[in-house]
């Protein structure tokens, strides 16, 4: 295999409840990546649009991650040229960086074979994350990766598990095109708990895997709750107190901050409910005349992760 | 209907990671009542055998209850006589108040012609625990009325989920005749906990509900871990790094502090394992010569819960 073109796509952390382990990838927006296997060794940046991001392989995600993917790599004596087209914006809080770490990945190892296993790819997209945000974290490279939600159990052993998607679970996004750094808004966050929050959080956690299994919209919206980071990060995002509270006005079963903002989401179930909480949205933005430009996306839950064509 | 014969089950809360929301009934040990329908208006617990327990029912778990009970029967001139025949220690940490409280509420209301809804007769057993511990906590009332494996949502407003059992689940339990009070095993619980530990408690807790749904025996066991709480209270009971450590020798699935202790629970998948498990801990407990006599029970999960049988 010559050339792989990558399509991987914007995903959720946290999901209200399970701060630092859910996740689950969108159908859109979607990043697009074309990989060459190339004859001269180590990752050759060619190419990159819509974000002003670095062609240093070593200050890149896409770069670190198909460097590492590269020494992992027995025998090899190829390297790889990259063009990285990005339609997620850095700092959205949808899951960025990810998409690039997980398309890397991803698109290389489908390049050279599929040496690698899931976990392996889930490891390589980390190193991305890791000098993206400065610390690894999978809550959304893994829904990239593997699609669906996604539940990371534990990282020693590192331990993913796939949770099944409502099929009419509809997600709406509302982008405010201002950027925090994830970094940023995890400084702000306490070291330690309520124990009393605590338990109410990891409720929440066990019936919204429940409600999954279970396909119950009403016990997936209720469990939308969160106890401990969404009370300290919600001043970052504009109007997200009006949001959360018209969006329910209109129907939608929950939502909140996406990964760490400042995109705010909301589930909701059938995609004519999913258009209503999008003009909601969009309502509530102009009607405070915020002055903040925004991106609105609605789409189903992507159950494949990172898609790809190749030419032979 | 003049009289309920009424078999409580013991119950295992916390299931490690889900401290104060997850629980499930057993199948042995099962405490026994019989209520019957009095001409004199209130409680009268006319005999108690197997536990030193006041006959008074406003000190009484099963008598606070029925008491609770009547009250919000409407037009009701009858009143309740219960025998009680205890076979769950108090303070052995396998729901010995909560069998009491539950077998009392869904009992009296067999008794009168099921007037109340599920959410109400764990409302009532509430009260009784609330005389027992302090506190008024579901994990051990939830499972011991509905039976199988439950997960106390939220309380304001009180949300209970059944979850499913995994067939081939059996459960050890072996109980050292020493007590533990649940309200002295709470106060040395630490009232904040780092948020690291949280996460990880929270991971395990989408592990464990997610491994019930899927009858995933691995995962269930890799799921019984608690950063929060057994750190704390193993200290509590004897042996339990021992017994926890030979037993997964002998290849249960994992397992913890039952409630708050002194019992130890194990998870096995089939009967077999659950057997070598039980041989395990004596020998563990006899090897130690720790003169403390015990009780062990093998039993699978009983996912009816309380049961009645009636004379109209």
């Amino acid at each position: 295999m010559k050339e792989v073109q990558v399509y991987s796509p914007a995903t959720i952390a946290n999901v209200c409840c399970g701060f630092d382990v859910m996740g689950l990838a969108l159908n859109e927006p979607v990043d697009k990546m074309i990989l060459r296997k190339s004859h001269y060794p180590g990752v050759h940046i060619s190419n990159i649009q819509g974000a002003d991001l670095s062609k240093q392989p070593n200050k890149n995600v896409v770069g670190v991650v198909l460097e590492e993917l590269l020494h992992h790599l027995p025998n090899n004596k190829y390297g790889i040229e990259v063009e990285i087209y990005k339609n997620i914006k850095p700092g959205s809080g949808i899951g960025s960086s990810a998409a690039s770490a997980a398309g890397a990945a991803v698109g290389a190892n489908l390049l050279f074979g599929k040496y690698f296993k899931t976990t392996d790819i889930v490891q390589f997209a980390l190193i991305g994350e890791k000098l993206a945000c400065g610390i690894g974290h999978a809550d959304n490279v893994a829904p990239a990766i593997m699609g669906g939600f996604t539940l990371v159990k534990s990282y020693n052993p590192l331990k993913i598990i796939s949770l099944p998607s409502p099929k009419k679970l509809w997600v709406t996004v509302i982008h405010p095109q201002i950027e925090i750094k994830t970094s940023e808004a995890r400084k702000i966050l306490k070291k330690e708990v309520l124990m009393t929050d605590a338990i109410k959080q990891w409720g929440n956690v066990g019936a919204l895997v429940s409600a999954l299994y279970r396909e119950d919209y009403s016990l997936l919206g209720s469990s939308l709750e969160d106890f401990i980071v969404e009370p300290i990060r919600l001043k970052l995002i504009p109007a997200f107190h009006e949001l959360k509270r018209e969006c329910k006005k209109v129907g939608c079963l929950g939502g909140g901050i996406s990964g760490s903002g400042p995109s705010v989401f909301m589930f909701s179930e059938g995609k004519e409910k999913a258009c209503s909480v999008a003009d909601c949205m969009r309502y509530v933005y102009n009607k405070m005349d915020l002055k903040i430009d925004y991106k609105i996306y609605i789409s189903t839950v992507n159950n494949n992760g990172v898609y790809c064509s190749f030419t032979n």
